[in-house]
């Protein structure tokens, strides 16, 4: 039950039942006493009413996300808001971009406008220097902080997760078992989450007794960086002599840029060459061949962390901290895993 | 000079200088001093100051786009927010999903808000059918109504499109004029771009002498289609007996599927068939061969929207009503235009 509940009722517009609940003078008497009738049928107390119509400071939940034209971020964003607004509740959006004071000063201002919790979508607000999380400890003083893809310990903070790590040891053990000595990563980030992809290839390399060092794990410092410069990038890698036999990045378009450089070198793939991409979006069915690659499990995640902070809201006693989902490995053309 | 200028000036955190503007009496009579001391230097009337503030009904901005995942709208969305919040501006996003009712309701859901002008991204808000466009006319009674990439001819409405039926006309000219007697086109929009579009590549034809029918034009109707979808609906129209040397399509994900049906069949391209996709994001390139589609000058159509929100606002005499951007062709190797 909801304003659109209480509009069709009364017969108005829901325009109409807002300007009632507002105290508004411009309804006629009638009008008014249809819309009180229908809200006093479901039993609404205006208390509960407004949190749905935005009277209080609950009203709306803060988003923010480095930036709405990178892919994944933007698929968390709809999901997020489309959850939110189920439950009544607005959203307002801060695209901050990746440096670290703007992304203080946007979400200080989040809090001054009185949002009832925000929400941080994308790895990248959490950073390996603690001290630069202050900011976000300090607003979950007030409000209730949920990271998407994130972990922060702190009493009223919220992580939902992909296990990032397991997803991409399970990826690289499986180039191993399938006969690929030299595997090589490429990643993008050094967020929490691009910690976590680096973590698990070091780890099955360790766990598979190769040796890890420089040579075997290249980071292209880029965001919103394209299929040319990720094939530029490797085919640098190649021509300072080092030799792989397999490529496994963080991010599809990474995983796309090595296979125009494989095509462009005469390599083939998947008999010479094993390339693996990550979260599974429209450029892995696109590319040729076709990308194996992550599910990143976005959906299901966003969903959690949106059931969480209702939750949260309403004083549940046993709310998850931090939940985890599991990636899962799509397997295409590009490899050709034993 | 906005909150964040007043709040270094007074050396205190947004929060208090928000806090000291609401009247808030949680802070020390020295530190509100400093506040409006600051301020006063800059010379601020508190209702100036407000705006930025969102102290007043005109602090926030209603954006609405049908699906955030769909990679032109995500992008749309992303630079409208950062433009708005250059200029002092909220954004409450508000992911409708196609449904007309659905539509009607978030935007009265916005009104009731209070947003001081709605953004509505995308020509799928434009219909066919003008009667459905009542309710968007109706808002346009009360506050600014801005559409990108769709035009409605209202006092308080205004647009910024990409002239889609120039793009489309001038690439199946060059289809043509190339050798390409037999073009295609596949489209999954009715939206008005969607219209344009079609009708582009319609006046195309008809200007070249080619007969037109269903047999040229053919409509998979799906929003968020993937490009297998769209391999299969190519490889069942050339199955049904319809001849093609060509095709244009009206997404560049549709095209990728022509490109994945093509190398099924065994179809060199360029040389037996052309291929032009639309939109030219991340895609384009990572297809095999790499596609020819049409820059749709996105950032720039989002940025002119904004800034003639503005002028409204500021009440200049001046604003244009309509604005029309050129698409760019950027011909890769899956044409080869003479």
């Amino acid at each position: 039950m909801n304003i659109y509940d209480i509009s069709e009722k009364a017969g108005v517009s829901i325009a109409t039942v807002s300007r009632v609940i507002n105290g508004s003078t411009s309804v006629s008497e009638k009008t008014r006493t249809k819309v009180l009738a229908a809200i006093d049928e479901y039993g609404y107390t205006p208390n509960v009413f407004a949190r749905g119509l935005g009277l209080n400071t609950m009203k709306t939940i803060g988003i923010m996300c480095a930036d709405a034209s990178d892919p994944y971020l933007a698929r968390a964003v709809y999901y997020i808001e489309q959850d939110l607004r189920k439950n009544n509740y607005d959203s307002l959006l801060s695209c901050t971009g990746y440096s670290h004071d703007v992304k203080k000063n946007c979400l200080e201002l989040l809090l001054s406008k009185r949002v009832g919790a925000v929400v941080l979508v994308g790895s990248n607000y959490v950073e390996n220097n603690d001290e630069k999380n202050t900011y976000i400890r300090k607003a979950s003083d007030t409000i209730p902080i949920m990271i998407v893809n994130g972990v922060l310990n702190a009493p009223n903070i919220y992580s939902t997760v992909c296990d990032d790590h397991g997803a991409i040891y399970e990826i690289t053990k499986r180039f191993i078992k399938s006969g690929k000595k030299k595997p090589i990563y490429i990643y993008s980030s050094n967020s929490y989450s691009g910690i976590k992809k680096l973590e698990g290839f070091y780890d099955a390399m360790k766990d598979h007794n190769i040796p890890v060092s420089e040579k075997n794990c290249h980071f292209i410092k880029s965001h919103g960086i394209g299929v040319h410069e990720a094939k530029n990038f490797v085919t640098n890698i190649a021509e300072s002599g080092i030799e792989f036999d397999g490529v496994i990045t963080s991010d599809d378009i990474l995983a796309a840029g090595v296979l125009k450089y494989a095509k462009n070198k005469g390599i083939s793939v998947p008999d010479e060459l094993f390339v693996a991409g990550y979260n599974n979006f429209d450029i892995a069915e696109c590319c040729e061949p076709e990308l194996t690659s992550v599910d990143n499990k976005l959906e299901a995640i966003c969903h959690h962390c949106v059931s969480t902070l209702m939750s949260v809201f309403s004083e549940e006693k046993s709310v998850p901290k931090n939940a985890v989902f599991s990636g899962e490995i799509i397997e295409r053309s590009s490899t050709k895993f034993i």
